[in-house]
């Protein structure tokens, strides 16, 4: 584990190489190995989680409102990193945000006590926890421009062509409920829109087999 | 100039002291004092406009969608300083931000290469300006919770006490418009839930005198 844990910080933490041996030694002693079922609630704001990073799997972060409406703000996939679940670290993080497995998951969660001694030692450090959290900050407006300005035909059909993209297959085995809770609508709405796509012929949809894109030509048209 | 100058850095820049005289001089040398008439575009994402500090008047952070929709992020006051409008020192932030004056506002505006050159220079100052621009990550968070997870009538109370208690004056003379625009909602729909304010006996509206809270206990309640 300890040489893997190693490979691993090198490649991920620019600043590894400045660290003291003994810092080294610290940072991978108060750093543990966790799996994640599909599914499993991993984050949910009330503590100071810690750094996670995902060596496989896919994890989802998402805001959740009292009254249980979720929004998914991004994704990350192995080799990404989790800053807000350290809210410990970044002081300037006043919201809390949720992550849970969406695959089954393996991680490593550095505590967050530790990985804040390390920032306020090393200056390279703190610069690399500010800017991977701010690259956050981006992907969230990007969530945002596309709730509040686009119209919902458009958001789907971008919705569902990246998903193709990502699976590498036309066929999508998600729910309307699903896809509603991603895209942070209601299902009745998104289900309105789905039946608008099969009407013309774009999409096919069934209980049993998901969505399947029929004309993507027609749907890449949609989101321009 | 000079001397308020650097009394301004030094009171802004928690790193100011640790910069050599030179790079001070730089600094203060790439800076420019500008005036903005109430109502003028000062950052329209096209350009790096630089790093813009208010010393007086008030500045609105804004999304502009193609379509002319605007969603008010925040606001910045006396004090506060503007790095979303600085997109050449901050490679994380790849979304256009715009910059409007709510007021008659005296802003120095520090070149944003300059700034970038001493951020790459002095760690100090490249925390520091990471760790501004991720404080209104948070702000953004709320605002983006408002807007998707929270009832009108709860975000127009919340308006509407927040305005007041900035002005200190229970009138605040805005159109229903502009009240739309700053919640980023529509007219039609802030009319209407303003008109209900006014039937319960918890506002007035007029044309001329603009809206006055009359019973701000009850708003209060409403924000709960």
């Amino acid at each position: 584990m300890d040489e893997q844990l190693e490979t691993l910080f090198e490649r991920t933490f620019p600043f590894w190489e400045r660290l003291d041996g003994s810092d080294k030694e610290y940072l991978m002693r108060e750093t543990t190995a966790v799996s994640f079922k599909k599914g499993t609630n991993v984050h949910d704001g009330s503590v100071c989680t810690g750094v996670i990073m995902v060596k496989k799997g896919c994890l989802r972060i998402y805001l959740l409102s009292e009254e249980g409406k979720e929004i998914t703000l991004y994704r990350l996939f192995s080799g990404d990193m989790c800053m807000l679940s350290a809210s410990c670290v970044l002081q300037s993080i006043t919201f809390d945000v949720f992550v849970d497995s969406e695959e089954d998951c393996e991680c490593v969660v550095v505590r967050g006590g530790a990985f804040n001694t390390i920032t306020e030692k090393y200056h390279e450090a703190k610069i690399f926890a500010l800017e991977t959290a701010l690259g956050r900050f981006s992907d969230v407006m990007w969530v945002m421009q596309q709730i509040l300005f686009m119209s919902l035909d458009k958001r789907l059909a971008i919705f569902l062509l990246d998903e193709a993209s990502k699976l590498g297959s036309d066929t999508i085995k998600l729910t309307h409920e699903q896809i509603a809770k991603y895209m942070g609508s209601a299902r009745e709405v998104v289900s309105r829109m789905l039946k608008y796509f099969v009407s013309e012929g774009m999409i096919s949809s069934s209980r049993s087999g998901g969505i399947k894109l029929l004309d993507k030509a027609r749907l890449r048209k949609l989101t321009l």
